[in-house]
């Protein structure tokens, strides 16, 4: 029902007035003789496994209270955001994870979908909830134990006890095992002594910290009887009721920040900070009364990595955000694409709809078949984190996959996500850069989710260890294990469906689709082999690159390692594009109806062409493609978007979006509005009789009379 | 001076503690036994001819009063900006462009030299100027005559007559004939109506329009005696004393924008407004009492492009100011890189520095040469702007080589600064993203460079264009006469030195430098061959394509201009990315210090290589490359970047910024300051004996001993 609402308050774009001589296709799908999207359909499929609970967190935030009001100074958005985070859990959006007992809905998959969609009302909501919800209560409820549960849960679902996620340090961003602050047991009183010991060990970048934070899950190294055994979380009250701090407890705003600035982050010291060995959030290790320090899991590396992959959903999440955010970007810019007139063609007629020109198509059309392939990919990274989560498929493995794929996608989608609203709003000129059209503040609150939460380039250094480590095990030799020595000790996986990396090689199930393509010059299975080919040579080549590691000495190892580390960067991402363009192709396959499937169908060629288009340099040197096949491709690709361009505005209608989501005045019709009063005008003035004649015409005439 | 007091003041940066197995190159060109820029003259070469003013400006902005608050609520913000503008004109920085009879100094260059710099301090700063002193007060010098001198540069100049200047239209942005306003001649009082027919005809953009412009040049259709003369210029005043509309005026403020928000953009309307006829800025077409209409150019169409060429200085500017952020830019995240560590590197030793990263030189060195390169490109635009501005050469060709060189080098520059600003603040991780440290405000105020004065794409369209008249008069034949018609009509033209469109395929001057990169794979003449054989090529490859339309309809023919428009655009970029690189390698061949010269040729090289790399694919498919070279540029590029790295500092310090020019705390050395902190500490504590023994030492011993 709430999707209806929202197709039927979307403007008229269907309305079109006829331009003689148009130099490109159709503007609609209905003008043209194509087959065509079930929007509704497409909506249904984008929305994804949890649809239902996507569509009721849009419903809530069509609510302009939760708004993001544009060029509000700082200290007014930070209290806004938290009004609205109240808001959110009096809407019950806060216990959509938690267990039942405690009065959630044990439901991990919807609890993230839910979240993702507030990026539509303000990024700093979405975030701030994350803080609080994502990472402060999930470090209590992953890293804790029953006890902790019992104490603190409810009031963090409830924001009676609002917190800060301690981990990252001012000297320590993505290298969390080197963070300074410790945490020494004292048995004498059974207290834990919170210490920060130099400057570049405060606590920094935290959300809830400058303000509005009670608490703090503080990662620090645990020290007892001597013995540093790595970093734990530990549960840190910070300030009293009246919101000052408690005793050896400092900090400091960290001020006005390029976007989230809705979000009071904040530095934190600790000077002796006594806390209750209660405090220690001791699911992965305990310590004993007398100081003794326990754990189930022997080794240090793997005990840290399990307690940060606990913290996984934070990726799950910004993935699914960004695309979200990306998609926004899109349909404003599209529809805006579709309205807007500039410049006669020559030919005469009427001013050309921006979208009818080559570079618009261009520029945008390949950006709306990647932020597809990412709903696609989300949903199934979302899928296999609730398997996860939820304990039906929770294992080890399982684990590593999720991180692997998680770690892949994050990256890519926010990484496409600041490209593609840059596009966007560059694409809309000037009225792209007034901050009501909304495509400035997604960018600038976007920009930080590529270097939080896992710095991308960070991230994907580790898939391609993981790529590395897979491919050692898949071809044992003699100097396999020195390379498994080497990288990443991670065992090979699964990914998306617990069926492993896809076999590199393999083709896609091909479900009779493969005529369709054909005809723009590269079918789904010429792309596959493409794209995973690429992947499967790029590792190898890396790998072998490496293979002399095991004989160097460590320096010499490290140097070349790192001098090879852009093409295993490269490599991952190869991967990560690889993993989207299967979630897409899966996706489209699945699909039941004839025009829906078509159109889909060429928007994932789109896709798969926009990747290999650019990576046909390595293509070609490594004759994977002829330069005639190779020069094609950006043919096919033209040949692709004009054959798309009729079907834009339905695909961007398939979003799903109602104005209270959209709420940029350049995509509500107004334009059109305008050149419609601008061509009566004219038309009014010419009826008249008393239109100025132009200067040329009067000259031609002259010219003929002389 | 100045710029000795500038270097002094910058931190240590070449104190270094020494990483044993550190896994790249030394840090300093001081510990490299390398050849080592003279960095003194190395900032004389990158500021250029105007290089005194520039010193000059920088001087003045060191005045704290004339720098950007982080933060800064709107109102406020704009104010601050109107009274910098105040401060500067007493500094006497708006008077370098006006004639000596008007208290200036006639010098253009300088003029535009001083302006550019001022981004460092705000970009608004730079834009308000930028309209009040470049626009509004260029449009009444160069449009009007010495009666509207002696009326109003003055005022102009002291800002007691503060304008907007009202080109832009809600429903035309880029296309400034097809504007609705019209001002329409009336004999019997001698005056003008200007008036807004529809809600698309408003002004819209301004900057000074909302607040404090108390006049404007208004672009509009002269119509008199029935006839429209096409878009001309008018003065228009639009408030009292008070700041109050006069009557018939009206307007909207722009509100919030991406960035730039000192600066008070807002719409105007003009319900039959009555100006003097004294009030048309009538240097290129004049109304007699009678409405008789005169002009010296018959042409509508040429006098059209040549009052817009008049204002070719705010593109120019934009060059410069864009070069000039991104240098800033480029200035923090290198010194930030050459301080910060993170992670061990596997061989043991201290935490690795990153700039030592393989990726990390990668992301940020290439775009450190082809900022250079902007430089270099950059002054000899403003060397052919002061030619022809000054009057010194003036000729219908010098103005259309100057308009064709600003339309190819604006949008380089300012994507570049977009792109190169934002790699900067990633590779700063979450201190990027406060706005204390710069980059996200750099970010958000420069972004709207890409799309004013000149939507980038128009702008490289139009050279496109160019490079198509030109190709078609150098090879007339049948059908060049034809496409001539087709593509917009320009004579052949010089660029830089009067000297042509460096003829095609022409080698560069060789001044004995090939044997110095040969090494590193492609000499200076191989990189000019490949950079001047695509433009080349892919001019005759579009000529081609468009041959046909001559024997086309209008409709067709627009269809088919349209179905390349991509690859004229990316000529034209190729075009510009060779200019770039002929001005350094002109820079660099002039350099008579051995070792400066050396490692500015190798920064060439890595610009030239990384150009080539950008469009590798390209050179494959047209043979221009073996794919074994193609190959081999990669490694190429990481062996430039390997062995430039230790130069970075150096490289970056020779943008002669002073701290109060930076003013990024993570530029200033306090986070070297911390990890000395942090080394202090664990020295200490191992020295004392108490260090906790890590739990992994303490596994390896109980195995020893089990």
């Amino acid at each position: 029902m709430a999707d209806a609402a929202v197709r039927t308050k979307k403007p008229a774009t269907s309305k079109r007035t006829p331009a003689g001589g148009a130099p490109t296709a159709p503007h609609t799908a209905a003008e043209a003789s194509d087959p065509r999207i079930d929007v509704a359909r497409v909506t249904d499929l984008l929305l994804g496994t949890w649809g239902e609970t996507r569509r009721e967190a849009r419903e809530m935030i069509k609510n302009p209270a939760f708004w993001r009001i544009e060029g509000q100074p700082m200290a007014e958005h930070r209290e806004r955001v938290l009004t609205q985070l109240h808001l959110l859990a009096e809407h019950g959006g806060s216990r959509r994870a938690l267990p039942e007992e405690y009065g959630g809905q044990n439901n991990n998959g919807a609890n993230l979908a839910g979240f993702m969609e507030l990026v539509l009302a303000d990024p700093s909501l979405q975030i701030k909830s994350g803080v609080q919800w994502g990472l402060f209560g999930s470090a209590v409820f992953q890293l804790g134990t029953k006890k902790h549960h019992d104490a603190w849960l409810r009031g963090i679902m409830d924001l009676s006890i609002p917190g800060a996620f301690a981990m990252t340090e001012t000297g320590h961003g993505s290298d969390v095992a080197a963070i300074g602050t410790t945490a020494t047991y004292d048995p004498e009183t059974e207290e834990f002594v919170i210490h920060t010991p130099f400057r570049g060990a405060w606590k920094d970048y935290l959300g809830n910290a400058a303000l509005h934070g009670r608490t703090a899950t503080v990662f620090a190294q645990l020290i007892t009887g001597g013995v540093n055994y790595g970093v734990h979380c530990f549960y840190v009250p910070l300030r009293d009721e009246s919101g000052e701090f408690l005793s050896g407890v400092g900090g400091e705003d960290d001020g006005v920040k390029g976007g989230l600035n809705g979000i009071d982050n904040g530095r934190l010291h600790f000077d002796q900070v006594r806390i209750p060995r209660f405090n220690l959030l001791d699911r992965y290790g305990q310590v004993a009364a007398d100081g003794t320090y326990s754990s189930d899991i022997p080794s240090p590396g793997r005990r840290f990595f399990t307690m940060l992959g606990a913290l996984v959903q934070g990726r799950v999440s910004l993935d699914g955000a960004a695309t979200t955010g990306t998609a926004l970007a899109l349909h404003i810019a599209l529809t805006y694409a579709n309205q807007r007139r500039q410049f006669d063609s020559g030919a005469g007629t009427e001013e050309v709809v921006l979208l009818d020109y080559g570079k618009h198509q261009r520029r945008l059309l390949p950006l709306l078949a990647q932020n597809y392939a990412q709903f696609f990919a989300n949903d199934e990274l979302l899928r296999k984190f609730d398997g996860v989560f939820s304990g039906r498929a929770d294992t080890t493995d399982e684990r590593e996959d999720l991180e692997t794929l998680a770690a892949a996608l994050k990256p890519l989608s926010t990484w496409n996500a600041l490209d593609t609203i840059q596009e966007a709003r560059e694409a809309c000129g000037g009225s792209g850069f007034l901050a009501e059209n909304r495509m400035v503040g997604l960018h600038h609150d976007l920009d930080v989710y590529v270097t939080f939460e896992g710095d991308n380039n960070v991230l994907l250094q580790l898939v391609g260890k993981r790529l590395l480590s897979d491919y050692a095990t898949q071809f044992k030799g003699k100097d396999a294990a020195a390379l498994v020595g080497f990288a990443a000790r991670q065992t090979a996986g699964k990914l998306f469906h617990g069926a492993g990396l896809r076999q590199l090689g393999q083709t896609v199930a091909d479900l009779g689709s493969t005529a369709r393509s054909v005809e723009l010059g590269l079918r789904e299975d010429q792309q596959h082999d493409l794209l995973a080919g690429r992947v499967q040579q790029m590792v190898a080549d890396v790998a072998a690159a490496l293979r002399p590691a095991s004989r160097l000495s460590p320096a010499e190892a490290a140097a070349l390692f790192n001098s090879h580390q852009v093409e295993l960067i490269e490599a991952a991402r190869a991967h990560a594009e690889l993993l989207q363009w299967e979630a897409f192709t899966d996706g489209v396959n699945g699909i039941g109806d004839d025009g829906t499937r078509q159109v889909l169908t060429w928007l994932r060629d789109l896709f798969g062409l926009h990747l290999i288009e650019k990576h046909l340099a390595w293509y070609l040197i490594n004759g994977r493609l002829s330069t005639q096949r190779a020069a094609s491709v950006s043919r096919y690709i033209d040949r692709l978007a004009a054959r798309l361009r009729p079907h834009a505005q339905d695909l961007v209608d398939a979003y799903g979006f109602a104005p209270e989501h959209v709420r940029a005045p350049i995509a509500s019709g107004a334009e059109r509005a305008r050149q419609d009063e601008a061509r009566e005008y004219h038309a009014a003035l010419a009826a008249s009789g008393e239109a100025p004649v132009s200067e040329k015409s009067l000259k031609k005439a002259s010219h003929a009379v002389g």
